[in-house]
């Protein structure tokens, strides 16, 4: 068993893997760089940040009193003698709950408070709560508290952390309108890939067999965990899957997707202690509670969590906790079990998030008071992969579209709105369009051709184009295409001092191969042309 | 051993997750969503269908003769003492079978039709005949059948069952052309992202070491079926890559992916009992089966399936299966075994396909006749994102292109084709076009002026625009990004009622920030324009 | 322990899916499709390889004195009692090292080139210095050379080989730009999709798992190679992130991955003999060194090394061997144990390098001047899915742009670039452009229309739009979307033989169903029309 322990905790390990794509995927591309950095580097830094303090706290057999442990560094000190295993382990389960937090944060905060925090949850605040759960002489575990994987200890400690988090930052800038009778409507934010996604939640299904399975004591209790798991993950799903097609009349695919979170996060702490009954009506009801939850925090209190992470690991793994409470087949109320049980699991829960809402607000505070949490606007329309990374684009051949929106803010008054009077002396210049078709192989050349000629300016658009010639024959798993049209480059370019037989020329020597398609150049007359900052008009807005 | 066998269990369930990005990447982007829910959705409902019929017909120590298992359900009477390990075990490979369908039927099938067939071949159609294969007392299992991880009782009936399905919903819309002589021509339908596609492969052929592993008996043996395995799927990938190359010229990337995955598949009744010589071979021929498959389906058989499910699943499922007893090294015809291994072999694989296409036939058939199998026209050239779950798009920042193909219809001919003239009274009245290149972030802002003033449409395009002023220096991997285009907005308004100046004068209120980089307007004039429709033109074809 | 290292081969497996996404990620999307097929290949095509001759050299008991072992076949000959455990782990560890170099010469290497290049280091290259430090009587292993998994004999190897590789191809067109003082200037490439290369790199960070841990002798050993992994990887991250943000002035997310595999590069070697401290540092120096080398190569030895597979492979490859004669608790320099594991480490390293300059410089030599190593610029620039493998695009619905950029080359001096005038006869031909805004459903039927009346080219953008009609209502997790902007297709058409007429009425005929969103045709006067190879003008630039 202590190898299937130690392939477990690889598996958990790869669940950051898995968040990193759900998250990503349920957030916008502008933001894809940043998410990932986040994921990363809360590991990396979670890491250091646990092995020097964290680990001593959570594992230590010494202990200040039931609440904490007293670091040993026997991993520094004794290294051939110490507990590797343990380590290993408890790392990854620590880096759990600081990356849950990750989601709810996204898309507005800024990277070096994301790293703050990062550190001081798996340094401080996930080891002391843990340590009651699971550590050697924690007052959960000594009263009984059932907890087997972390339901309670890491995912509603996630969850919760994720709320007061996203409470801190205020919605993203577009998810909610003011109206004008005062009330605010949400709107969706949608993803940028539900592959990406469907890809995480996968990929998190499968870590989770580690994250549930790894502690087991035998193969039977191992098949046991298996089995709970995968029921309560399934049942998760058609919980949230009929629960959106009932609200919403067509099933959600997101909504389903988190719906297999919520079942894994509920049976996270009852895995070994309940069957194929309980596990059945675990993973339902979170499938239920987290398409009403999202919706609730979402429309009724408006917080903006972009992934639905309190609603998966907060909401879910407080009903997780309080159903061991219920369905334990040794203890559960419904088992005969009493309420003993359930009310150790109560006093858990309430616990635990109690612990984590004062020490996050602390946290969040001083952090919000000191280095700041949240970019700026222009930083966080832009994107944070352009802002915080230097990055153009997480995809830089694809350059996606963005829609921000702004309905709550007004402009000011003190735009100089009226257009100014071409200069005299240029009223009669003409203008005039200039439409290139081309090869995109050749953009640069053009671009470089333009700018000799004093061109100011031009626009690029990404089209298809056919003319007289055909595509090359193109098969696809042994079947023709049918597709002439060929990617081509469009480049518009509006002229009045520079004449337009120059263009012509210029662009055809840039341009000319000698090849069936080179291209077309087209010319348009043009009425006016306006400056939007300025409002210079005809020629004086194109100099 | 049983850790091994329930560590093999977790791998088989990631196949889930191949499959899943296999039939996404090779399908179009407008049906990820829908995609992706039938291969969640069939494990989730085949799981709770396995557990309250499937695995007591499959695994009941009871039989109704040879013929099927009765069901005990002691997983729910007597949970401690149940199978847990066994339940596990036979569920993910019952979901591989059902899942395998879903690429077959892909971008056309209703979502309820589709779980509803999951239901019932994970509660009954998988169920019996594996227990003819695997079961205590099967029929073919006592005859001395061979298939140790399921060419014939999951990658056969999986792809048999998806080969009917494919005939009884018919091709996609485009994807067959009917000539002028009458005859039809195959129109390749390109999937949206090889790379998913490649990785979903990557996945599968990952999982299939546990897959093919997960009943190894010791690690000799298991060392000798990851050997088999790798060795057959590496030279399915050569025999597809060399025959699709002298077939059409170039080594094809997603028939080569096929040709792993088929020598997965042609492997998977043999692992533990042929050589490399035999592994080699059957990799070899099921490579090269493949590519025949697919294109015959296709281009003869003018039969719809979009990944190649059956070709893969069904005729390399068949290939292996029947190569057991050419290649088995105990028993096999070329091992000096005689005929009676080929003969239980072929007994065994015709019985399983009779049994597939009887009770898949009667199930499409009553599916087709009460609730009904295919999505609207309109729907699926809308997509099934959009029409079966309410999805826009599963990439909303990317907003894909397609490419719908209307071949087989004509147009009635009562459209009102004639145009109509432009009222009298407006018929002097200019039209004009206003192109506003901007930046993406205000373009709500500008949207709603636009309403306000009564312009009733807009066209917008994504371009990419480089104006006097330089973009933001950026670095990639530490290297200077050469490149002054920026990602912009062209918003086309078409005017002619409203007056040209309360455009331009809203546009540049909604749009104005003050810095470089608000944008220009482009004035011009516009000769007519009319409404497809109703045939309005000039003035009123813009009210 | 004999199953864990049989779940380690699987795990080393999966690395080669995340060499696939990392290199398919990093590059551009017009090449993905080979990067596939490169990845995917070489592990099939050095299956064979190894199984035919590099299993023998490298895990024979009979040697030709300490330099290679001489083949044996008994997989072949004594089936039931060959090692198979033996052949698939080190077949596994092979590929990995072959596969190293497909991201260093990636976009612009001919395909049958790679796939010799594969055979070649599979069946020699690699397995006789693998001898050398794993075999049953290998020089340096006799020696006392230090490399767990393969610091030196895997990643360095790879990495030095893509180096020598990616020299012989040279740089691909567009990354170094010759200014005009005669001095490059190296340009960024941007890969084409981030999120793929964080997929990989977190693939192959759990793949790692099995590649360091593989060989543990027992669970003890095992955990602690898991966690000198762990800390090193995350320490590599920081390293890189920390460079890059001191360096560029923020934190790079590509160069903060590549940080990562260096950490984990630079650990190999290590793992199971050095403690927390080592591993802190040699990660720390592998993140900082990832860094500087990828600047290093690119910008001054102007070497196109496009996913940095030297810096990560070849430079932390080699820190880490040498990093094992500083810091192993059991011999190192700084641990009390002399210099004599240091020189032998330093003795291994270089001899390892040696042999690999040596023998890739004549691989690569020949390949050159005999099949030839490189595409032709005209492929390069269309990219190899086009030209290698007949695939249009990785992904037909998103059809990526590319900015290709011909710096290098000066353009012919003998371009007509005199215009034509248009033939006296036409001169006074009206040219009028039609832009037609439709549904992307009925395009098909639209081209086939205008074909039909001899329209002979078009343009064809992907827009958004919005008329008078509002968009269905669609929801988002619930949440309603307010977006009233379809996709729709802009058609743009420029005739002057054609009468403007005809060309609604068909466009007419083949678009109208009679519902709102059939679409608009907009008319415009056109001044100018120019073919750019053959320098016609008006009238007859359009024939």
């Amino acid at each position: 068993m202590e190898i299937w322990f130690l392939a477990g905790v690889i598996l958990v390990f790869f669940m950051q893997c898995g968040f990193t794509m759900v998250e990503a995927g349920f957030t916008r591309a502008k933001n894809a760089g940043n998410i990932i950095m986040k994921n990363l580097m809360d590991f990396c830094m979670g890491t250091i940040a646990f092995l020097a303090i964290g680990y001593g706290i959570l594992c230590s057999g010494n202990s200040l009193g039931e609440f904490m442990g007293i670091p040993q560094y026997d991993i520094f000190s004794n290294f051939s003698e110490a507990n590797w295993s343990s380590f290993v382990f408890n790392l990854v389960f620590c880096a759990t709950a600081a990356t849950i937090v990750s989601g709810a944060v996204a898309e507005r905060t800024k990277f070096t408070s994301y790293l703050l925090y990062s550190i001081i949850i798996s340094a401080i605040i996930y080891p002391i709560e843990a340590f009651w759960v699971w550590g050697s002489n924690g007052w959960l575990i000594n009263r009984g508290f059932i907890d087997f994987a972390g339901s309670a200890a890491i995912h509603t400690v996630g969850g919760v952390a994720g709320l007061i988090g996203a409470i801190f930052l205020g919605p993203r800038i577009g998810k909610y309108v003011v109206k004008e009778d005062g009330t605010k409507e949400a709107r969706a934010i949608p993803g940028h890939s539900l592959t990406l996604g469907a890809l995480g939640v996968f990929i998190l299904w499968f870590g989770w067999y580690g994250f549930n399975g790894a502690a087991a004591g035998d193969s039977i209790q191992l098949a046991q965990i298996l089995g709970t798991t995968t029921i309560a993950a399934a049942m998760g799903s058609i919980g949230a899957m009929t629960t959106s097609w009932i609200k919403s009349g067509a099933p959600d695919v997101s909504l389903t997707l988190n719906g297999a979170l919520a079942g894994l996060v509920g049976v996270t702490a009852g895995c070994s202690s309940v069957d194929a009954v309980g596990s059945i009506i675990i993973g339902l009801v979170a499938g239920f509670l987290v398409v009403i939850a999202v919706e609730f925090v979402d429309i009724k209190l408006h917080i903006d969590d972009p992934v639905g992470a309190f609603s998966v690991h907060g909401v879910c793994g407080i009903w997780g906790t309080i159903a061991v409470g219920l369905f334990a087949y040794d203890g559960g109320v419904f088992y005969g079990g009493g309420f003993d049980l359930l009310i150790i699991q109560i006093i858990g829960i309430v616990s635990i998030i109690a612990w984590t809402v004062v020490t996050m607000t602390a946290l969040f505070f001083i952090i919000k008071r000191t280095i700041g949490l949240r970019v700026s606007a222009e930083e966080e329309i832009a994107g944070l992969d352009s802002c915080e990374h230097g990055l153009i684009s997480a995809y830089a051949d694809f350059i996606p579209m963005t829609h921000e929106e702004f309905g709550e803010k007004s402009m000011t008054e003190a735009i100089p709105v009226y257009l100014k009077e071409p200069s005299e002396e240029f009223k009669e210049k003409k203008m005039t369009k200039v439409e290139i078709i081309t090869d995109q192989g050749r953009f640069e050349n053009l671009k470089n051709a333009m700018e000799k000629i004093g061109v100011t300016g031009m626009t690029v658009t990404q089209v298809m184009g056919c003319g007289t010639q055909k595509g090359a024959d193109k098969t696809y798993r042994g079947v023709k295409v049918g597709m002439t049209l060929l990617p081509k480059m469009q480049v518009s370019i509006v002229v009045s001092k520079v004449p337009v037989d120059e263009v012509i020329q210029a662009a055809r020597k840039a341009l000319y191969t000698g090849n069936i398609g080179d291209g077309k150049i087209f010319v348009y007359d043009i009425e006016n042309v306006v400056r939007i900052r300025t409002g210079e008009s005809g020629y004086d807005a194109l100099q």
